[in-house]
């Protein structure tokens, strides 16, 4: 063995291995939603495979946390579903897959996971918050996104269940939402305080109507450029963490990100979130020590124009998941705690000694 | 008939129809000024096709503008009038324009039109602001563009008119400005003060030497960078609304934009104006309900590298124009005062019944 | 001679020329490094020559600098040099061009330029720093990075020294630092508080650890997202020149822009600086008349994907390098202070008789 090699291993001997802190380590599990009759584009319930295919797991262990995969839930094709009384498109279907994502994240909450639910479109937040609420009843939500999901049944154009899932979990506007099949299981477990929107910017009317008639904190992107990101996230804490710590529930849907970085997606909108401002929110969040829940919606893998456009929202996802739990951009979640020296060895030697 | 389609009915009749606010609601001429010889590039004379190919109609109608379409003016081609005394070119046929113009817009807006001229390039604004001027001698001009257009035919490098038109509505330069065939109808309709430019980034030395000595206010690039969108427009209409209410006229040059963002256009330079911040001027200017008309110039279709940049560009430039006139980026100018309730039928009859 | 060219003529001569302002005006030398062999990727050493085909002396000249070009220096191929100690790559070949580097730097300021070295990778500001402050003990560093380039040879993963010259450079880390051939010549100039890093969004875990033991001050990409570009520079210049006034060497890494912005580099990081964001460092740095030296590294012509991605990065590099040198968003380096005013005769005549 020559001396280098020597000098090597006693140089690597004093490096010390690199510690997974123990505070905010997350043990995750990660629950695939295919969800995708809350809309009427094909290919969101590709979403999930999609986000794991750009590295979801390999980012996240890096970073410290233990992966539990839940795998894809399967959910029932209900027959006869496509229009409820010409107002609701799909509500049994829709409303029997939330109920099996409720169970799954109840499930996960409850045996200490922090939860990661991947869309599919964004109705499956009422079924991601409702069984998060199973668990903890006092939760907050953060929704962002670039609309805001609020509409009620009686007052969507659509009929798509992917605009209406807040109208279902806000107590306020219960006398404003009619009894639909597949949704009898639901009760709303938010009130109006509970909720903040962020990365608002394409609302229908009675969505702003709603929005200000019960009071509802949103942060547009009008309001971002008014008042940036750092003060939106200063207020969001706040409001919902300033009197007492409780879980947080993030629901994001990816089209709060600009077109530009999230181009596969179902309901693209102009001048949305920079990457920055998206980290900035994931960062804070996951900086609160209370991200209890997430959702990551709305990953659209056949609506990007191009394979790079997909790959790119993909990763995107993947980049705010792992922000969310603890990558930060001033370095990676593991710990150094002391620099390697020059042992004496080394120094008396010299370097002809040690070349190779 | 069924039972189902008797509570659709009860429902529907619960719903207030939506209501187009009195207040805010803008009755629109729409001037198409084909004007390109005050500058060197073909292809800028097709910039109000191209807008309104963009669904410019479509688009203000959808947020409840009445719509006059003026079409598009004929201007004459007047012979010999290359080169004028080897310092302007074409002087004559973009001074006889821009009068063109002027009459277009006065009509316009003596008739109670808020008033929007399509570019053709920016000495149009010579000609806009001029016959806004004749109707509402007090009007202030908001130029938000990467430019000044404020050499005069004396320090002007290029000869070409779309980078001098501020200098023959200034009061104070009117020395400074020789007698130019074709011009002999203005009259300076602005004085130092009733200017302000945003997004500056590329200055004439002689541009720069003006802005100084006439101290007039402007917000380049680096002054958004350093201060933020919002505080500009705060100072903005805090220095030419502060004091008095006045009509504004608004000259938008699309290259304001950064080039990423609008490549459509004859002289773009990087660095500028997001899409997000574009969007903040205008809703500021529209929230002043001091908006009388404005102009939105050279969109130049024939200088998109592909046919998606050419639709960007004139995309953004409805964008612009239709957030001039009420769009905002929290809910479309349209107003709902009531949610839909559950009518009793409904709510008794439960599921079963309604069942399609 | 017709009437109109007297006129012409006179009016001319009433153009005072423009005149280049003494302050500021900087006479550059410019030093090529194609150094690559501090890091793996291929095409780094023809950064130089693509950054001055991007127009770098034809930019320079039109912003009143003078420019002596040293040429692209020559360095040694060190034979056996792969790899020493298992831990750093090709040492000796990378420090003799950094003594190099060092050399030509020290005598272009000591001649009494202001000194922009062309990388090649960002090792070789072991050698720019190195014999800058050799003329200039006083000097002061800031370094604009995705990375902070700051391991010791003990703690690089990578084992590439385009990581770790700022380990070399700085006092208090001499101790961790061990004697490694080809960098006997070197001698620590720098003391912690004497540098400022901006832009930081990839750190190894020891990265990290340094500069918060040695209480490094950095702004990181979320530093800037929370106070803006405009406090990170009020702070960096108040920490560096706010007790005394000293001479700044300027380290740019062109990745520390956004990969959208600069694609042809070796080691992108998403969510980096916008063009605004970098022009308002190096106006900022320019304006305190302090500027002495500076690097501009890692332009790699054979990692851009398109021509256009090469192109874009390279001019961005010379949009960074002549905004050090003078060059403001608000007019070039090049003053008028009077106006042409219209001369007797052309007013009196009038249009007939000066038509062409």
């Amino acid at each position: 063995m020559s001396i280098s090699s020597n000098v090597s291993r006693l140089l690597r001997k004093q490096v010390r291995p690199i510690e997974l802190p123990k505070r905010w380590t997350h043990s995750v599990a990660v629950i695939g939603a295919p969800l995708s009759k809350g809309q009427k584009k094909r290919g969101v319930e590709h979403g999930p495979a999609a986000i794991r295919n750009a590295g979801l797991f390999e980012r996240l262990s890096k970073i410290g946390c233990s992966v539990y995969d839940v795998g894809d839930l399967k959910f029932s094709h209900v027959p006869n579903d496509a229009l409820y009384n010409n107002t609701v498109k799909h509500p049994r279907t829709v409303g029997l897959a939330c109920q099996v994502v409720a169970d799954a994240v109840s499930t996960a909450i409850g045996t200490g996971h922090t939860c990661i639910t991947l869309g599919g479109d964004h109705s499956l937040a009422l079924g991601s918050i409702s069984g998060h609420a199973q668990q903890c009843p006092d939760l907050c939500v953060i929704w962002v996104d670039a609309h805001a999901d609020i509409n009620t049944p009686l007052t969507s154009k659509s009929g798509s269940l992917h605009g209406q899932p807040v109208s279902f979990l806000l107590r306020e506007l219960q006398d404003k939402v009619p009894p639909i099949p597949g949704f009898s299981w639901t009760k709303p477990c938010l009130s109006r305080a509970d909720i903040v929107y962020i990365g608002l910017r394409d609302l229908d009317p009675a969505e702003q109507f709603i929005l200000k008639k019960y009071n509802i904190t949103y942060y547009s992107m009008r309001h971002i450029d008014c008042i940036g990101i750092n003060k939106v996230m200063e207020r969001t804490t706040d409001l919902l963490l300033g009197r007492r710590q409780r879980p947080i529930h993030l629901s994001f849907d990816i089209d709060a990100f600009d077109p530009m970085l999230a181009p596969a997606t179902g309901t693209p909108v102009m001048g949305g979130l920079t990457y920055r401002e998206g980290l900035y929110i994931t960062e804070e969040i996951h900086n609160t020590g209370m991200l209890s829940a997430m959702d990551l919606v709305e990953v659209n893998p056949l609506l990007g124009a191009t394979s790079d456009e997909v790959k790119a929202t993909a990763s995107l996802a993947v980049d705010v998941i792992t922000s969310c739990m603890g990558r930060t951009r001033e370095g990676d979640h593991i710990i150094v705690d002391e620099l390697p020296t020059p042992c004496n060895i080394y120094e008396s030697n010299g370097e002809e000694q040690v070349r190779i």
